[in-house]
């Protein structure tokens, strides 16, 4: 179906009329932060839900395993392309492509900083939480609940601990950090960290502890392509 | 100690001369990709190893987690600036100071593709059998050596068999694989390449079933700056 995201900037380039088509699931946090840089990007595009669950993981149909070997969402269709995976390399091209507004800022060392944030996140917490590793750990490994959750927590909490301190330090007069994690403008750092910060609620880990992260994530939260990227407003929502 | 790199490209730029510090451990592939980035930009550096295993691991040492809270290696640090972190997000921002020789396609849709397989390496392959990870199951979960390896080359096998279909895929008439990942010229795609293959034939996993990947990273290990930035070729190599 078709998501008509309000456009925030400037429309009625031609960039912005080709068709995009996300491959999606409500609760991934990868397409979650594609779903984000769409709307603050003001493009519409057809989103196609794929089951992670059902029918033994709609992901591993020959069908879509096609458009991306790894079997993992999200893929980006642009008109008759390729399809693009990889969140981050996703959003990297929306940026290339569609620069306005823009998700990184313009010195270099600020989208060092930026980026950084965005992996620290996409590299060293997300990976170890996904499902595929919870399942490998239940499975194969047959670690029971328990474990499972504490290895869940742990690795949110060593990300967010570390992310604190960095985000905390920039908090500062003079520093980058403002109502977002790079001023009051939208970057791939808050993309990234606003999902993850979703995924650290629904599992119950405890975030007053980072107070700059949960200041982040809830002023990030109130802007409106976050409310419409968010997982309980997709049409696969449960 | 300063390591004399050899320029490749044409020096006496101003932006070159600038002081970058690497602080590395000759095992870790994250590392390696950023030593790999500067020898190919022809960028001399100094060294500082941060031994992992080494003093209860050095990268926890108070002042080393002042320079990178999430204690991890790499950090890069250009003059007197703020420490710069996560491998991808070092590379992108010496490909946006140091243009030449470039490590990203000029397309929107190949840097995309370049980046894809980077992040596929450095987001869903590499993160799961990092050091702390390995520490963690070892530890925490108590499973045994033999259930550690499985799970190492489990990772593995799972990546590069959907980098396998991908890059082979690209490798017909038309496609974007030359010699290397991009062609015949090297990207940031064969810089988290050649270190996944490294730390694969290490742990012994047979490669024979992944022969474009094979192929790719036997012509990246060729070049010179590959070469350099090997592990056994670093100063703190055991």
């Amino acid at each position: 179906m078709m998501i008509e995201s309000q456009a925030n900037t400037q429309s009625g380039d031609a960039e912005q009329a080709r068709a995009l088509t996300l491959y999606s699931y409500f609760r991934s946090s990868a397409a979650y932060r594609v779903r984000i840089a769409l709307g603050l990007k003001g493009l519409p595009y057809d989103y196609v839900p794929i089951h992670l669950l059902r029918d033994g993981g709609q992901q591993r149909a020959p069908r879509y395993v096609e458009l991306n070997p790894e079997a993992l969402v999200p893929v980006l269709i642009e008109d008759e392309g390729d399809p693009l995976t990889q969140s981050l390399a996703i959003v990297e091209y929306l940026e290339e492509t569609r620069p306005e507004p823009p998700l990184l800022p313009r010195a270099p060392a600020d989208r060092a900083y930026v980026r950084s944030i965005a992996m620290q996140i996409a590299c060293d917490i997300h990976p170890l939480d996904n499902l595929r590793v919870l399942f490998y750990l239940k499975k194969t490994l047959g670690v029971s609940d328990d474990q499972k959750n504490a290895w869940y927590r742990h690795w949110i909490e060593t990300g967010f601990a570390a992310l604190e301190t960095r985000l905390a330090r920039e908090a500062g007069p003079g520093g980058r950090v403002g109502r977002l994690c790079f001023g009051d403008t939208p970057t791939i750092a808050d993309l990234c960290l606003v999902p993850q910060v979703f995924n650290a609620e629904r599992m119950g880990v405890p975030l007053d502890v980072y107070p700059t992260i949960q200041r982040i994530a809830a002023a990030a939260g109130e802007i409106e392509a976050f409310v419409r990227a968010a997982p309980g407003n997709q049409v696969d929502a449960e």
